[in-house]
């Protein structure tokens, strides 16, 4: 089965240091030595990460050879975000009825202790 | 490293056809041969997907021995949602460049017209 660009994008988001990488180029671009500085990791393992995001769509880099700076490409986490979308009202009506049935329970609590 | 609860279920939606059981489940809940009818796979691998979707939050299994039908827990994919969330600004003023940039270039267009 050829692999379709959700399974690539979620592949590549099934892993914390991937996401961690993503959340400090959501502040800005950032070159591979400065993302290695944050996390106690190899450059080796840190460049291994990156192209998997790159593969992923997730990030771009720069073309420079010496300064390639890498920068998150938010298309990617659109499609992710267009994805979920339907099954919003799902969690949304779940809630809601979590939100209904504490309710009910304050009230008859409420009633137990003004009967008693 | 111990897999955080956002590894797991990136990773479980990571496969078309997991992705496509969900969308299935999102309409109700089936059994394991109601899910197995529609996708060209065989019951042993469907149970397999099933057991990684469970074991992500993403769907529930009833109790009963005969008629265990799946059924689409959506708090898991809340919190992807909640995790893609900052980064919608990312996307969004990603395509409000996009629209000024064509808007730009199609008021270039008709001043040129009119010029000619």
């Amino acid at each position: 089965m050829t692999q379709d660009r959700l399974t690539t994008t979620f592949s590549a988001l099934a892993d914390p240091t991937r996401r961690a990488i993503l959340a400090r180029l959501s502040l800005g671009e950032a070159s591979v030595s400065e993302l290695v500085q944050p996390f106690s990791i190899s450059q080796p393992a840190i460049s291994k990460h990156l192209k998997v995001l790159e593969r992923a769509g997730l990030i771009s880099r720069g073309r420079e050879a010496q300064w390639r700076p890498c920068k998150l490409d938010a298309a990617a986490l659109k499609s992710v975000a267009d994805w979920l979308e339907p099954y919003r009202r799902l969690w949304e009506e779940r809630f809601d009825r979590l939100d209904e049935h504490l309710r009910m329970m304050q009230s008859q609590s409420a009633e137990t202790k003004s009967e008693t």
